[in-house]
Protein backbone atom coordinates (compact mmCIF):
# COMPACT_ATOMS: atom_id res chain seq x y z
CA UNK A 1 0.00 0.00 0.00
CA UNK A 2 2.89 2.06 0.45
CA UNK A 3 4.74 2.23 -2.56
CA UNK A 4 8.20 0.69 -2.27
CA UNK A 5 10.23 4.04 -1.70
CA UNK A 6 8.07 4.53 1.70
CA UNK A 7 8.50 1.21 2.80
CA UNK A 8 12.07 1.17 1.90
CA UNK A 9 12.82 4.11 3.95
CA UNK A 10 11.31 2.71 6.99
CA UNK A 11 12.78 -0.50 6.83
CA UNK A 12 16.08 1.72 6.62
CA UNK A 13 15.26 3.94 9.24
CA UNK A 14 13.75 0.83 11.66
CA UNK A 15 17.29 -0.37 11.77
CA UNK A 16 18.71 2.52 14.00
CA UNK A 17 19.34 1.85 17.34
CA UNK A 18 16.15 3.39 19.29
CA UNK A 19 13.82 3.10 16.70
CA UNK A 20 11.76 0.24 16.20
CA UNK A 21 8.93 -0.21 13.23
CA UNK A 22 6.28 2.09 14.64
CA UNK A 23 8.45 5.01 15.65
CA UNK A 24 9.91 4.25 12.22
CA UNK A 25 7.37 5.24 10.25
CA UNK A 26 6.36 8.01 12.54
CA UNK A 27 10.01 9.49 11.78
CA UNK A 28 9.07 9.00 8.08
CA UNK A 29 5.83 10.93 7.89
CA UNK A 30 7.81 13.79 9.74
CA UNK A 31 10.58 13.42 7.09
CA UNK A 32 8.07 13.61 3.91
CA UNK A 33 6.35 16.24 5.86
CA UNK A 34 9.71 18.26 6.24
CA UNK A 35 11.53 17.58 2.90
CA UNK A 36 13.01 20.78 2.79
CA UNK A 37 13.69 21.74 6.30
CA UNK A 38 15.11 17.78 7.30
CA UNK A 39 14.65 15.21 4.63
CA UNK A 40 17.05 16.62 2.30
CA UNK A 41 19.40 17.80 4.86
CA UNK A 42 19.50 14.66 6.72
CA UNK A 43 20.29 13.01 3.40
CA UNK A 44 23.39 15.16 2.76
CA UNK A 45 24.46 15.23 6.26
CA UNK A 46 24.55 11.32 5.66
CA UNK A 47 26.24 11.08 2.39
CA UNK A 48 28.78 14.09 3.31
CA UNK A 49 29.70 11.88 6.75
CA UNK A 50 29.64 8.88 5.22
CA UNK A 51 31.89 10.09 2.37
CA UNK A 52 34.12 12.20 4.71
CA UNK A 53 34.57 10.64 8.20
CA UNK A 54 37.11 7.42 8.29
CA UNK A 55 38.48 5.46 11.23
CA UNK A 56 41.70 6.59 12.96
CA UNK A 57 44.50 4.12 11.90
CA UNK A 58 46.28 4.94 15.36
CA UNK A 59 43.40 5.27 17.92
CA UNK A 60 40.55 3.23 15.73
CA UNK A 61 38.57 6.55 16.25
CA UNK A 62 36.09 8.77 13.62
CA UNK A 63 37.29 11.62 12.47
CA UNK A 64 37.60 13.44 9.17
CA UNK A 65 40.87 13.60 9.35
CA UNK A 66 43.71 10.75 9.97
CA UNK A 67 45.28 10.28 12.41
CA UNK A 68 41.85 11.56 14.07
CA UNK A 69 42.22 15.18 15.79
CA UNK A 70 42.93 13.71 19.93
CA UNK A 71 46.01 12.15 18.24
CA UNK A 72 47.18 14.84 16.29
CA UNK A 73 46.51 17.05 19.11
CA UNK A 74 50.03 17.65 20.78
CA UNK A 75 48.57 19.15 23.75
CA UNK A 76 47.43 15.63 24.32
CA UNK A 77 49.62 13.46 27.11
CA UNK A 78 51.39 10.94 24.57
CA UNK A 79 52.57 8.81 27.50
CA UNK A 80 48.97 7.86 29.02
CA UNK A 81 46.57 5.87 27.00
CA UNK A 82 43.13 5.27 27.54
CA UNK A 83 41.38 2.31 25.99
CA UNK A 84 37.82 1.96 25.40
CA UNK A 85 35.33 -0.62 24.22
CA UNK A 86 33.58 1.77 21.34
CA UNK A 87 33.57 5.36 19.90
CA UNK A 88 30.87 6.31 21.74
CA UNK A 89 33.23 6.09 24.84
CA UNK A 90 35.60 8.09 23.53
CA UNK A 91 32.85 10.50 22.88
CA UNK A 92 31.32 10.31 26.48
CA UNK A 93 34.58 10.91 28.04
CA UNK A 94 35.47 13.97 25.87
CA UNK A 95 32.16 15.01 26.83
CA UNK A 96 32.97 15.12 30.18
CA UNK A 97 36.41 16.54 29.50
CA UNK A 98 37.73 13.86 31.64
CA UNK A 99 41.10 12.75 30.14
CA UNK A 100 43.79 14.27 28.83
CA UNK A 101 45.81 11.58 27.31
CA UNK A 102 44.99 9.77 24.23
CA UNK A 103 42.57 7.33 22.87
CA UNK A 104 42.77 3.62 21.69
CA UNK A 105 39.36 1.91 20.64
CA UNK A 106 39.19 -2.02 20.52
CA UNK A 107 36.38 -1.91 18.74
CA UNK A 108 33.83 -4.32 21.23
CA UNK A 109 34.99 -7.07 23.67
CA UNK A 110 36.23 -10.65 23.74
CA UNK A 111 32.79 -12.69 23.72
CA UNK A 112 32.93 -16.24 23.61
CA UNK A 113 29.23 -16.34 22.92
CA UNK A 114 29.33 -14.35 20.14
CA UNK A 115 32.80 -15.76 18.55
CA UNK A 116 34.77 -12.16 19.45
CA UNK A 117 38.84 -13.34 19.52
CA UNK A 118 41.85 -10.91 20.54
CA UNK A 119 42.02 -10.40 16.84
CA UNK A 120 39.12 -9.58 16.30
CA UNK A 121 39.87 -6.34 17.99
CA UNK A 122 42.35 -3.78 18.36
CA UNK A 123 44.47 -5.74 20.62
CA UNK A 124 47.43 -6.30 18.38
CA UNK A 125 47.72 -2.72 17.85
CA UNK A 126 47.22 -1.80 21.37
CA UNK A 127 50.03 -4.04 22.20
CA UNK A 128 52.10 -2.26 20.01
CA UNK A 129 51.60 1.24 21.19
CA UNK A 130 52.01 0.61 24.76
CA UNK A 131 55.44 -0.80 23.75
CA UNK A 132 56.73 2.14 22.76
CA UNK A 133 58.95 3.66 25.20
CA UNK A 134 57.05 7.08 25.62
CA UNK A 135 53.91 5.54 26.78
CA UNK A 136 53.91 4.84 30.37
CA UNK A 137 50.51 4.53 31.55
CA UNK A 138 47.76 2.29 30.12
CA UNK A 139 43.97 2.69 31.23
CA UNK A 140 41.64 -0.07 30.93
CA UNK A 141 37.95 1.92 30.62
CA UNK A 142 36.12 -1.07 29.81
CA UNK A 143 32.13 -1.58 30.09
CA UNK A 144 31.40 -2.82 33.84
CA UNK A 145 29.82 -5.88 32.23
CA UNK A 146 31.24 -9.58 32.47
CA UNK A 147 32.51 -9.05 28.89
CA UNK A 148 34.37 -6.10 29.09
CA UNK A 149 35.73 -6.81 32.58
CA UNK A 150 37.10 -10.44 30.95
CA UNK A 151 38.34 -8.35 28.00
CA UNK A 152 40.20 -6.15 30.87
CA UNK A 153 42.30 -9.05 32.24
CA UNK A 154 42.96 -10.66 29.00
CA UNK A 155 44.57 -7.03 28.05
CA UNK A 156 46.35 -6.89 31.63
CA UNK A 157 48.23 -10.54 30.70
CA UNK A 158 49.14 -9.12 26.89
CA UNK A 159 50.52 -5.90 28.59
CA UNK A 160 52.53 -7.97 31.29
CA UNK A 161 55.55 -7.72 28.87
CA UNK A 162 55.85 -3.75 28.08
CA UNK A 163 56.55 -1.22 30.71
CA UNK A 164 53.54 0.42 31.88
CA UNK A 165 51.55 1.14 34.25
CA UNK A 166 48.32 -0.61 34.02
CA UNK A 167 45.27 0.84 36.04
CA UNK A 168 41.39 0.60 35.57
CA UNK A 169 38.28 2.93 36.80
CA UNK A 170 37.26 2.81 40.18
CA UNK A 171 34.66 3.88 42.05
CA UNK A 172 31.73 5.36 40.47
CA UNK A 173 31.08 3.14 37.57
CA UNK A 174 28.17 1.21 38.08
CA UNK A 175 28.49 -2.45 38.62
CA UNK A 176 26.86 -3.88 35.10
CA UNK A 177 26.57 -0.58 33.83
CA UNK A 178 27.62 1.18 30.29
CA UNK A 179 30.24 3.97 30.28
CA UNK A 180 28.52 5.80 27.27
CA UNK A 181 25.45 5.83 29.69
CA UNK A 182 27.18 7.40 32.36
CA UNK A 183 27.07 11.37 33.52
CA UNK A 184 30.18 13.24 33.57
CA UNK A 185 30.73 13.51 37.11
CA UNK A 186 30.71 10.01 37.75
CA UNK A 187 32.91 9.54 34.87
CA UNK A 188 35.33 12.03 35.97
CA UNK A 189 35.19 10.74 39.56
CA UNK A 190 35.83 6.88 38.52
CA UNK A 191 39.00 8.68 36.16
CA UNK A 192 40.33 10.43 39.42
CA UNK A 193 39.89 7.56 41.57
CA UNK A 194 41.46 5.00 39.07
CA UNK A 195 43.41 2.51 40.71
CA UNK A 196 46.53 0.02 39.71
CA UNK A 197 45.77 -3.57 38.71
CA UNK B 1 36.04 17.43 19.55
CA UNK B 2 33.60 15.39 16.89
CA UNK B 3 33.83 17.88 13.57
CA UNK B 4 30.75 19.36 11.97
CA UNK B 5 29.89 16.52 9.93
CA UNK B 6 29.40 14.77 12.85
CA UNK B 7 27.80 17.37 15.07
CA UNK B 8 25.59 18.29 12.12
CA UNK B 9 24.42 14.31 11.69
CA UNK B 10 23.65 14.07 14.98
CA UNK B 11 21.83 17.26 15.06
CA UNK B 12 19.51 16.67 12.01
CA UNK B 13 18.79 12.56 13.72
CA UNK B 14 17.94 14.22 17.03
CA UNK B 15 14.84 15.82 15.10
CA UNK B 16 13.71 12.94 14.23
CA UNK B 17 11.29 11.88 16.58
CA UNK B 18 11.67 9.05 19.06
CA UNK B 19 15.43 10.06 18.78
CA UNK B 20 16.79 12.47 21.75
CA UNK B 21 20.10 13.72 21.95
CA UNK B 22 21.50 10.69 23.46
CA UNK B 23 20.21 8.21 21.26
CA UNK B 24 20.90 10.05 17.98
CA UNK B 25 24.70 10.10 19.08
CA UNK B 26 24.00 6.07 18.80
CA UNK B 27 22.29 5.89 15.77
CA UNK B 28 25.02 7.83 14.34
CA UNK B 29 27.90 5.82 15.32
CA UNK B 30 25.92 2.88 14.10
CA UNK B 31 25.60 3.89 10.65
CA UNK B 32 29.16 5.32 10.75
CA UNK B 33 30.25 1.62 11.86
CA UNK B 34 28.07 0.71 8.54
CA UNK B 35 28.50 3.15 6.34
CA UNK B 36 27.83 0.51 3.36
CA UNK B 37 24.92 -1.77 4.80
CA UNK B 38 23.21 1.00 6.49
CA UNK B 39 24.48 4.44 5.90
CA UNK B 40 24.17 5.00 2.24
CA UNK B 41 21.32 3.04 1.48
CA UNK B 42 19.65 5.14 4.06
CA UNK B 43 21.24 8.33 2.23
CA UNK B 44 19.81 7.31 -0.64
CA UNK B 45 16.47 5.97 0.79
CA UNK B 46 15.89 9.46 2.12
CA UNK B 47 16.88 11.32 -1.36
CA UNK B 48 14.61 8.99 -3.57
CA UNK B 49 11.50 9.42 -1.19
CA UNK B 50 12.33 13.18 -1.11
CA UNK B 51 12.12 13.50 -4.87
CA UNK B 52 9.30 10.45 -5.68
CA UNK B 53 6.69 11.13 -2.82
CA UNK B 54 3.78 13.75 -3.18
CA UNK B 55 1.26 14.77 -1.38
CA UNK B 56 -1.74 13.19 -2.96
CA UNK B 57 -4.04 16.07 -4.62
CA UNK B 58 -7.28 14.52 -4.21
CA UNK B 59 -7.29 12.81 -0.31
CA UNK B 60 -3.78 14.64 0.83
CA UNK B 61 -1.86 11.47 1.65
CA UNK B 62 0.96 10.55 0.38
CA UNK B 63 2.51 8.05 -2.54
CA UNK B 64 4.59 8.37 -5.58
CA UNK B 65 1.71 9.17 -7.96
CA UNK B 66 -0.76 11.42 -7.75
CA UNK B 67 -3.71 10.69 -7.28
CA UNK B 68 -1.97 8.30 -4.71
CA UNK B 69 -2.73 4.35 -5.28
CA UNK B 70 -6.20 4.43 -2.95
CA UNK B 71 -7.83 7.20 -4.74
CA UNK B 72 -6.88 5.85 -8.16
CA UNK B 73 -8.03 2.44 -7.01
CA UNK B 74 -11.89 1.91 -8.93
CA UNK B 75 -12.03 -1.33 -6.36
CA UNK B 76 -12.31 1.33 -3.49
CA UNK B 77 -15.61 2.19 -3.04
CA UNK B 78 -16.47 5.94 -3.65
CA UNK B 79 -19.50 6.41 -1.81
CA UNK B 80 -17.58 6.36 1.75
CA UNK B 81 -14.49 9.02 2.82
CA UNK B 82 -13.45 8.35 5.88
CA UNK B 83 -11.81 11.89 7.16
CA UNK B 84 -8.59 11.95 9.16
CA UNK B 85 -6.22 13.83 11.10
CA UNK B 86 -2.81 12.86 9.60
CA UNK B 87 -1.30 10.33 7.02
CA UNK B 88 -0.05 8.28 10.12
CA UNK B 89 -4.40 7.45 10.53
CA UNK B 90 -4.09 6.31 7.11
CA UNK B 91 -1.20 3.50 7.17
CA UNK B 92 -2.91 2.73 10.86
CA UNK B 93 -6.02 2.18 9.03
CA UNK B 94 -4.51 0.39 6.04
CA UNK B 95 -2.34 -1.89 7.84
CA UNK B 96 -5.68 -3.15 9.64
CA UNK B 97 -7.39 -3.14 6.34
CA UNK B 98 -10.21 -1.80 7.99
CA UNK B 99 -11.57 0.27 5.53
CA UNK B 100 -12.12 -0.04 1.62
CA UNK B 101 -13.67 3.58 1.14
CA UNK B 102 -11.35 6.52 0.17
CA UNK B 103 -9.87 9.10 2.24
CA UNK B 104 -9.33 12.63 3.58
CA UNK B 105 -6.33 14.06 5.75
CA UNK B 106 -7.24 17.18 7.29
CA UNK B 107 -3.20 17.75 7.99
CA UNK B 108 -4.27 18.42 11.86
CA UNK B 109 -6.68 19.15 13.61
CA UNK B 110 -8.50 22.99 14.77
CA UNK B 111 -6.70 24.24 17.70
CA UNK B 112 -7.07 28.08 18.88
CA UNK B 113 -4.14 27.25 21.23
CA UNK B 114 -1.89 26.77 18.24
CA UNK B 115 -3.88 29.15 16.29
CA UNK B 116 -5.09 26.74 13.42
CA UNK B 117 -8.02 27.20 11.63
CA UNK B 118 -10.22 25.84 9.33
CA UNK B 119 -8.08 27.04 6.37
CA UNK B 120 -5.39 25.94 7.83
CA UNK B 121 -6.45 22.30 7.28
CA UNK B 122 -8.14 20.68 4.02
CA UNK B 123 -11.02 21.39 5.30
CA UNK B 124 -12.71 23.19 2.17
CA UNK B 125 -11.59 20.28 -0.26
CA UNK B 126 -13.19 18.10 2.36
CA UNK B 127 -16.84 20.20 1.50
CA UNK B 128 -16.17 20.05 -1.98
CA UNK B 129 -15.66 16.02 -2.02
CA UNK B 130 -18.91 16.03 0.11
CA UNK B 131 -20.71 17.54 -2.19
CA UNK B 132 -19.95 15.64 -4.66
CA UNK B 133 -23.70 13.51 -5.27
CA UNK B 134 -21.54 9.93 -5.83
CA UNK B 135 -20.47 10.61 -1.97
CA UNK B 136 -23.05 9.40 0.66
CA UNK B 137 -21.02 8.85 3.96
CA UNK B 138 -18.67 10.87 5.29
CA UNK B 139 -16.76 8.96 8.31
CA UNK B 140 -15.02 11.56 11.02
CA UNK B 141 -12.06 8.95 12.05
CA UNK B 142 -10.09 12.07 14.14
CA UNK B 143 -8.52 11.07 17.13
CA UNK B 144 -10.46 11.46 20.87
CA UNK B 145 -8.55 14.20 22.04
CA UNK B 146 -10.12 17.50 22.73
CA UNK B 147 -8.76 19.26 19.62
CA UNK B 148 -10.17 15.91 17.46
CA UNK B 149 -13.72 16.05 18.49
CA UNK B 150 -13.22 19.85 18.69
CA UNK B 151 -13.08 19.11 14.99
CA UNK B 152 -15.36 16.64 14.37
CA UNK B 153 -18.22 18.69 15.44
CA UNK B 154 -17.01 21.59 13.40
CA UNK B 155 -16.94 19.43 10.33
CA UNK B 156 -20.45 18.41 10.98
CA UNK B 157 -21.78 21.63 11.24
CA UNK B 158 -19.74 22.44 7.68
CA UNK B 159 -21.32 19.51 6.07
CA UNK B 160 -24.95 19.67 6.68
CA UNK B 161 -25.87 21.52 3.79
CA UNK B 162 -24.36 18.43 2.09
CA UNK B 163 -26.63 15.50 1.56
CA UNK B 164 -24.68 12.64 3.52
CA UNK B 165 -24.78 10.70 6.43
CA UNK B 166 -21.95 11.46 8.91
CA UNK B 167 -20.91 8.82 11.32
CA UNK B 168 -17.97 8.75 13.74
CA UNK B 169 -15.74 6.01 15.35
CA UNK B 170 -17.76 4.07 17.97
CA UNK B 171 -16.69 2.02 21.08
CA UNK B 172 -13.15 1.02 20.70
CA UNK B 173 -11.26 4.11 20.86
CA UNK B 174 -10.04 4.84 24.17
CA UNK B 175 -10.80 8.66 25.50
CA UNK B 176 -7.55 10.30 25.25
CA UNK B 177 -5.82 7.61 22.73
CA UNK B 178 -4.56 8.61 19.46
CA UNK B 179 -5.43 6.26 16.69
CA UNK B 180 -2.05 5.78 15.48
CA UNK B 181 -1.41 3.81 18.38
CA UNK B 182 -4.29 1.47 18.43
CA UNK B 183 -4.39 -2.19 17.49
CA UNK B 184 -5.73 -3.34 14.16
CA UNK B 185 -8.48 -5.35 16.28
CA UNK B 186 -9.90 -2.21 18.25
CA UNK B 187 -9.63 -0.20 14.77
CA UNK B 188 -12.04 -2.31 13.10
CA UNK B 189 -14.16 -2.98 16.40
CA UNK B 190 -14.25 0.69 16.71
CA UNK B 191 -15.05 1.50 12.49
CA UNK B 192 -17.97 -1.53 12.20
CA UNK B 193 -19.46 -0.08 15.26
CA UNK B 194 -19.61 3.53 14.14
CA UNK B 195 -22.91 5.25 14.77
CA UNK B 196 -24.94 8.59 12.76
CA UNK B 197 -23.80 11.94 14.79
ZN1 LIG C 1 43.13 8.80 16.71
ZN1 LIG D 1 -5.35 10.15 -2.56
Amino acid sequence: MLGPEIERLIQLLSRLPGLGPRSARRAALQLLKRKEALMLPLADALATAAATVRTCSVCGSFDTQDPCGVCADERRDPTILCVVEEVADVWALERASAFKGRYHVLGGTLSALDGVGPEDLNIPSLVRRASDPAVTEVILAMDATVDGQTTAHYITDRLAGANVAISRLAHGVPVGGELDYLDDGTLTTALKARRPV
